[in-house]
C-alpha cells in the first residue's frame, strides 16, 4: 500500500502559495464551487486564488465577496486576466463547448504574463480531436505545464488497483470486462439539467464523457494503450421524457442527439488482452449488477471495481482483490525466470483477499483535491521525487505527477477513433495514437 | 409458468414406439451413453433402439449386449444400416469432424428406407458453413424431418426466461451483456482429453462450440437474430500445459490452434438492442463472477442467467428476475397504445422478484431428454398442437417443436461471419442470414 501513502504536501512549503487565476468559479453554483474551491481552501499554504474572470464582471465581484477571496482581483476582460503577472497558474473550469474559443485567445494573451507556469483545464478540453490538437499545440508552444482533470487517475481505488497490477498480484492480465451506466443518457431527463449536454458536439456525450473517463482509468491501471478497437454507437432513445424534482414525468418530451449506448471492444497493446465494454445510458433497474463494474482478470488473480454510479471518476468505489502474489515484474531478477515453475499454476493455499473501501470518501471532491496535491508535490517537490523534470509533457502511466493536455489529447484521439470505427464499420488499429 | 409445463408425452401413445437407428452409441463411454441412451430408456413407449452402426461391428454387438438392446441389430456397413426399413429415426452422435463424411453418404443410402422420417444430428452438424449448407440441402431434398442438438433451447431456465420476455415482464429489451468461460481452451489441458478438440476445423473451437450454443440460447430467448456484428478472436495461449487427473502439471506442453478468446458485439435485429459478449478460455480464478453470466436488461425489468460452467446447454443454471409486468406484447390490444402512460415509468411498488432454480436438475441429460420429449410431442401430437404441419423446416423462436438443421445452418452462417469479421476487421451486416 505504498502508492496511496499520504502526500507530503501537508508540509508548509518554504515559498508562498501558487497564485491561481480562475475562469469559471461562481459563488452561485457549479462544479468549480463544489470541487476546485474546497480543494484550494484545504491547500491554502500551496494555492491562493488571486484572479477571477467571468463573462459577467459583476458575478466575479460577487464571488470574491461571497467566498471571501480577499487576495483576488476580478478582471473585466480575458486579455487583462491573462496578462496579470500576479498569476502562476490558470484554472479553466467551464463548459467543454467553450474550451476552444476561450483557451486559444487565453494562451495567446498569457504571453504578457512572464510568471505563468501552469494551465489546468477541465476534461474534455475540447469538443473534437481537431480542437484538442490545436489547444495542446498552443499550450506546448507557450511552454506551460498543463494539467487535465482526468481525476479518476487520482482515485485511491484506481491507484490501489494499479499498485496490485504493477506488483504482480494478479499475474498477467488476460481479459477485462467493463459495464457501466451513464445516468444522463436514458429515457428521462431532469427539468433542471441544461439542454446542451444532450446535444452532439458539446463534449458531453456518453463516449467523450462516461467512456472517456472510464477507459482512461482502465489504461492507467493496466499501463497500456489500445492496439485494435471496434465500436458501435446507438441513439435508441431519440426523445427523453422530462421529469420533475420528484422523478415524476411531466408529460413533455425533448429531443436527444447524443448517443445512449456504446459497445466497445478491443485489445490492449501490452499482452494483446481482450477487453469488452458496454456503456449504457440511463438508470435502468439493473437489480443484479452495479451501475459500474470493471473486472480485470489475470493469470494469478482478479480485480473488481464496483460503483453505484457509472461515472467512475466522481464515484466512491469498492475494490475487490483475490489472487496470489506472483513475481513483481519490476523487481524480479531475470535469473529467476529460469527456475522451474511450480507443478500447479495456482496454489489456492497462497490465495489472499482484499476488500478496499473508504466508507466516507467524497470522490467528487477527493479526486480533484488529490490532483491539486499532485501539482503541489510537483511544484514544491515536497515528496523529493528524484530526477524531477522542470516540466513534464505527459503522465502516461506513471504513479507520480498528474495527467496533462498530452494525456487528454491521446484520449481524444481514441474517442475520435471510437466514433470513426462506428461510422465506417471497421475494426481500427490505434496503436500509434499515443505518439506525441 | 406455462412454457415449462410437463409434456403430455408421458401418456403412452396408441401406436408403437419410433424405431431408432443409432450411429455413435457405445457401451464403453461417450456423450451418447450419458445422454441419448438414458433419455430413450426413460421414453421407452415412444422410442426404441432397433439398429446400431459403429465403424467396428464388434463394438456395436458388444453395445447391444451390454446395454440389453434386445430389439437392436448391429449393421456391418453404413449402407446396410441406412437401408434398413426397421428404422423411423436415425440419430448421429459422432465427432463433428466426421459429420460431413458420414451424413452425405448416409442420407443418400437412406433412400432405400421408405420408413425413415427423422434425422437427429449432434451440433455442430459440420465443421464449416459450406459443409453445413450441403448437409442441410441433402436432408431437405430427402424430405426428412431433422433435429439438431441445440438442446440449450430445452433448458427450463431458457424456456422460463423466454416466457418472461414474451409476456412483457421486462418490457422492451434494451441491452444485453454476456460473459462466459469455455473450460477447454485455457492454460491447461487434461491428459485425458483428445487432441482433436484443440485443433481448428473440427467444429470444437470456442466460437462454434461455447459461443454457438450460448448465442443460440440468447437469440431463442429474445426472439431475434442479429443485425450487425463485430468480433475479435484470440489465440493468446498457443501452448497448453498438460495436467494429470489431480490437476498437477506434468511438465509437458502441447500446441493449441483453436482460439482461447472471443470478443463479440452486435445488435439484435428486433429493437436494435446492443449486445456485448466476451467468451474466454480456461478456468481462471474469477472469484467475483460466475463462469457464465447472461444479463438481459429491459425497460421494465432485468433477467440474469448464471451458471458454474460456461457451457450453458449442459449446465444447471439459476435464473433471476426482477421487474414489473408490462403489457403482454402478444395479447395487448392496439387500442391500449393510445392510453396515457403513467406519470412514472417504473413503479417500484409493483416490482416482483423470482429466483428460478431446480436444485437437482441434471442439465447434461435433462436438456437432451426434453429434446426427445419434443420429438415425441410432434410425432404423436400428444399435446394436440393446433395446425401442426406434417414437417417443419425450422423451429425459429417457437416454443413448440425442436431446433432443426435449418436452425443449425443459420447458426453456422453466424459463426462463419464471426470468423470473417475478425479476419477482415469489419463490422458485418448479418440481417439476411436467417433466410432459408
Amino acid at each position: 500500500m505504498d502508492y496511496n501513502k499520504r502526500s507530503a504536501v501537508s508540509t508548509v512549503p518554504n515559498t508562498g502559495p501558487l497564485k491561481v487565476g480562475f475562469i469559471g468559479l461562481s459563488y452561485l453554483k457549479g462544479w468549480a464551487l463544489k470541487t476546485h474551491y474546497p480543494a484550494i481552501l484545504q491547500l491554502s499554504s500551496q494555492f491562493q486564488i488571486t484572479a477571477l474572470f467571468n463573462p459577467q464582471l459583476s458575478e466575479a465581484l460577487a464571488t470574491i465577496q461571497a467566498l471571501k477571496l480577499q487576495n483576488a482581483t476580478a478582471f473585466p476582460t480575458l486579455e487583462a486576466f491573462a496578462a496579470s503577472s500576479n498569476v502562476d497558474m490558470i484554472v479553466v473550469s467551464i463548459q467543454s463547448a467553450q474550451h476552444y474559443s476561450v483557451l486559444i485567445p487565453l494562451i495567446e494573451h498569457t504571453k504578457a504574463n512572464p510568471n505563468l507556469k501552469y494551465l489546468f483545464v477541465e476534461w474534455a478540453m475540447a469538443c473534437s480531436v481537431e480542437e484538442a490538437e490545436q489547444i495542446y499545440a498552443a499550450a506546448a508552444k507557450r511552454g506551460l505545464q498543463t494539467i487535465i482533470s482526468l481525476q479518476g487517475r487520482k482515485s485511491p481505488y484506481v491507484i490501489r488497483a494499479k499498485e496490485l497490477v504493477s506488483e504482480g498480484y494478479i499475474g498477467d492480465i488476460n481479459s477485462i470486462e467493463i459495464a457501466g451506466n451513464g445516468g444522463w443518457y436514458g429515457y428521462e431527463r431532469s427539468v433542471k439539467n441544461p439542454n446542451f449536454i444532450y446535444e452532439m458536439g458539446q463534449g458531453t456525450d456518453i463516449v467523450t464523457n462516461t467512456f472517456g473517463h472510464t477507459i482512461d482509468i482502465l489504461q492507467y491501471i493496466t499501463g497500456s494503450y489500445f492496439g485494435r478497437i471496434n465500436s458501435m454507437i446507438f441513439n435508441n432513445i431519440p426523445q427523453q421524457e422530462l421529469i420533475d424534482e420528484n422523478g415524476a414525468r411531466i408529460g413533455q418530451k425533448v429531443k436527444k442527439s447524443v448517443p445512449d449506448h456504446l459497445l466497445f471492444q478491443g485489445t490492449l497493446l501490452r499482452g494483446n488482452v481482450p477487453i469488452s465494454c458496454s456503456i449504457k445510458g440511463g438508470k435502468p433497474t439493473k437489480k443484479f449488477t452495479k451501475n459500474l463494474v470493471i473486472d480485470i482478470h489475470g493469470t494469478k488473480g482478479d480485480l473488481k471495481l464496483e460503483g453505484d454510479a457509472g461515472f467512475a471518476e466522481i464515484s466512491n468505489l469498492v475494490l475487490y482483490y483475490c489472487g496470489i502474489k506472483g513475481n513483481d515484474p519490476a523487481t524480479s531478477s531475470t535469473n529467476l525466470a529460469s527456475l522451474p515453475e511450480p507443478s500447479n499454476s495456482y496454489d489456492s493455499a497462497k490465495e489472499i483477499m482484499e476488500v478496499y473501501h473508504l466508507r466516507n470518501y467524497n470522490a467528487v471532491l477527493g479526486n480533484i483535491f488529490k490532483l491539486y496535491e499532485s501539482i503541489a508535490d510537483f511544484h514544491y517537490n515536497t515528496r523529493k521525487i528524484p530526477n524531477l523534470p522542470a516540466q513534464f509533457i505527459m503522465q502516461g502511466f506513471e504513479v507520480e505527477g498528474f495527467p496533462t493536455l498530452m494525456d487528454a489529447l491521446i484520449l481524444h484521439r481514441l474517442i475520435d477513433n471510437v466514433y470513426r470505427s462506428h461510422l465506417i464499420g471497421s475494426t481500427l488499429n490505434v496503436s500509434n495514437i499515443s505518439r506525441p
